[in-house]
């Protein structure tokens, strides 16, 4: 079972995306996150650097697809070898519960959906060099990554709806409906 | 002849493009950009609401973006709505030297960077309905509309870089690309 049920960031997440559910995120301050947690104000920081990151902690995630672009078979497309490291991070993720409602609670909050915004960016940024290590050219590699962000896109919130489901064959699902939409028109008479 | 070369908005921008590479961004004042542009402080803000905006006058290509995928083809598939109304706004974007001067600047300073990725989701925002008053289901127009902005980014520095291209051409090759990239591994003997 994932450490994060117990811990104290875990308990730091939970709390303060009860209370933004609660009373919203622009009145709830870290002195109450804390508190709900059963933590001191200054414990907080421990964790976060401000109230808006305690939705966003997604550093080890970042490092373990990073990891698994490297460690992959270096045969493996640059798309394969990215589709695969977001599939076996899984068990990485929040529960499906606690993702859906996070979600929308940035959803309601533009400032918060800008942060997620820049946030995958940055993941983007770290993962492109990540395929250039694997010898991808550095367009194609930023490119690569772009449209394997866009696959998660599509196949994240099938997940979190569909409890019966792995993330890694909803990612093979879009990503199978991707080659779909980019097939060239079917030959035709003039 | 583009109306920009001569108008007071494209003075502005110009103007501010100067200032910002000669001094920076943070160091530039509204006063300076419309004294540089021989007008007015309060004429800028008449034409953009705070001095980061002035380089993000995007408005008028998403609303032609938007109205070339709606009147487009309704046989034409998603994918190629989208690509050919890209294609045919080259027209209306600034010229190739003002992009390439524009992006360096945006790319020193990351409030800049964080405002253009959050322009970019917006022209996504407008694009994926339009898609949908076209019958594509929302969850599949947004999957389109983010897989035709990577195709975008990766064909827009070689549509700057190569002044006999058009950004027509270039889309349609890094499209190429992406099926290229998603196209199922070859199958191979157990």
């Amino acid at each position: 079972m994932p450490r994060w049920e117990s811990d104290a960031q875990g308990r730091l997440e939970r709390a303060a995306l009860d209370l933004f559910e609660a009373q919203g995120f622009e009145r709830t301050s870290v002195a109450q996150i804390a508190g709900a947690a059963g933590l001191k104000e200054r414990s907080f920081y421990r964790y976060f650097p401000d109230k808006r990151e305690v939705l966003f902690a997604g550093d080890a995630l970042e490092a373990h697809l990073v990891a698994q672009v490297e460690a992959a078979d270096p045969d493996l497309a640059p798309i394969e070898a990215l589709l695969t490291a977001l599939g076996n991070a899984e068990e990485l993720f929040r529960p499906r519960e606690y993702l859906l409602r996070r979600g929308r609670v940035i959803a309601a909050n533009p400032a918060l959906a800008e942060r997620d915004l820049i946030k995958l960016a940055a993941v983007a940024d770290a993962l492109a060099p990540a395929l250039e290590r694997r010898g991808v050219e550095p367009g194609k590699a930023r490119f690569v990554v772009d449209v394997v962000l866009a696959i998660h896109r599509r196949a994240l919130p099938r997940w979190l709806a569909e409890p019966d489901t792995t993330l890694a064959q909803l990612l093979a699902e879009a990503a199978a409906e991707l080659r779909g939409a980019v097939a060239p028109p079917a030959a035709t008479p003039d």
